[in-house]
């Protein structure tokens, strides 16, 4: 193990923590509701948004200025990441009993359960980050916070990015360049550029250095998904069967079979240069060979 | 037509310009899911909440203030309320095909799009929210709304109340009498506590009296519900076939099936009397006649 991954694996834990802390009992009437939102959240998974949310604030915070805010979204993205894999599994949706190797939510406690939970993560998502507006911390930075941890995992982020995903399996209509761009960058960059942004914003960052990580942010989960359309297409090449979840993406209009593999992978270094140009600026080693690492990833 | 129900049909008029005028437009990429979830809001209804939270405001705002937040709360306590009838007519959950005479959401947009409907107007609803802390109200009032915005709708609240119900009705399990004040609590009241409450905080009304109003809410709410079961009882006798919707309720424990229609009436008229009696104090007598028509309704 190197050491970068020690660090890593030690941060991993630190955030787990702070996402369980948050996470509602399982008591009263509507218990069974609250077990099912946690098995969601506990089916484990890297807590890369809350830790991208971590790092970008540390860029910026000089004291502990809104640490307890800082806590409270970061459980929040990583609620509203389940919410969304949650209601993405449903038998409506894809349709996908396993999840990392476990049963789906509404596989253990029914599609009815599954929908509430999905509904429950989302709204109570947005309840602890409210609780964040308390004498412990900076009332207009909370509230610019909340205005991006509402609007990117929205209509205009992650779920607009799923509704044409949705529409366009529904007609089997292969998308464009222009179209691909829109889903790529709502579905997969809107919950990595709200993660980047709030935690700079609450670490302190000015308008201006918060736009400029937004689009490191935007580049890193473009990136991020188009080495994952490239792992689906060598996976197959590489292994007797298919990667699990390749199925559905084999009909799919990803970078690969728009621009051809060698393309596609220029996309990925190009991308991931432009964003660590970026992230240069802001002395954060640890952030910058996460980057790194992720995009450069072999599975 | 009376009096009253001509003040009320202008107020509700004016209500529903205030709620248009902040859904999303119909356009971009994501065009097809924006007409899914303003679809679900322009289905209608009294627009109650949103009635409420305006008039929970005038007894308290001396002048206009926060009245833009009071704008954008309002529009959000409908979505949110359009929101849950959208997931409640899922095939998954109650499979209505039709909601004030018009086709569910899903029939129209299909499953998948109705889910995402959904999740798209809860989430648009504190997106909006959240963008009234700005400079033309009070970020304290605001946040103290927020907060209400973000719990009533919840897991503490309407979505905890539909979790039992769903649970029960999988194990076709009837309620006790804890139970189903728990169920009607969370279900009916919550909504209208948090339009009533959330009104009187941004017209600058302080915790104790905002406490009485959630008082009172929760009286208005008990009260309309346990009317709705009295006019569901009372339907089946008196017209020929079954009134729309009591199909699902026959199976279901109701205040009528646990304590007989002549206490149960008399529990509506306990409550309203109570909620009134609270309600006199503030100097609405809009809303007072508003709460008398609504609980002695008999359709």
């Amino acid at each position: 193990m190197s050491n970068f991954d020690v660090i890593l694996e030690e941060k991993i834990k630190g955030v787990n923590d702070i996402v369980l802390k948050y996470l509602p009992k399982e008591e009263g009437y509507q218990k069974k509701v609250i077990e099912a939102m946690n098995y969601s959240v506990l089916a484990g998974g890297k807590r890369l948004r809350p830790l991208f949310m971590q790092e970008a604030y540390k860029m910026f915070a000089t004291d502990n200025r809104n640490i307890e805010a800082l806590e409270r979204f970061m459980a929040a993205i990583e609620m509203i990441h389940s919410y969304s894999l949650v209601h993405d599994d449903l038998p409506d949706m894809d349709n996908d009993e396993y999840r990392r190797g476990r049963k789906t939510t509404h596989v253990v406690y029914g599609p009815a359960m599954a929908i509430l939970a999905g509904d429950g993560l989302l709204g109570y998502a947005y309840e602890v980050a409210a609780h964040g507006f308390n004498e412990n911390n900076d009332y207009k930075m909370v509230a610019k916070a909340m205005k991006l941890l509402t609007r990117k995992p929205g209509l205009y982020g992650m779920l607009g990015g799923q509704a044409v995903d949705v529409e366009n399996d529904k007609i089997n209509k292969p998308l464009d360049k222009d179209m691909l761009d829109f889903v790529y960058r709502l579905k997969t960059s809107a919950l990595i550029e709200a993660s980047i942004c709030i935690g700079a914003v609450l670490g302190g960052a000015n308008d201006e250095q918060v736009e400029e990580l937004e689009k490191a942010a935007c580049l890193i989960g473009l990136a991020f998904q188009i080495q994952d359309d490239i792992l689906d297409v060598e996976g197959d090449e590489q292994v007797i069967g298919k990667p699990v979840g390749s199925d559905d993406k084999n009909n799919k209009t990803t970078y690969v079979t728009l621009y051809g593999i060698d393309k596609a992978k220029k996309y990925v270094e190009d991308m991931s240069l432009e964003a660590n140009s970026i992230l240069k600026k802001y002395n954060n080693e640890f952030m910058l060979s996460l980057v790194e690492k992720l995009i450069t990833r072999d599975k």
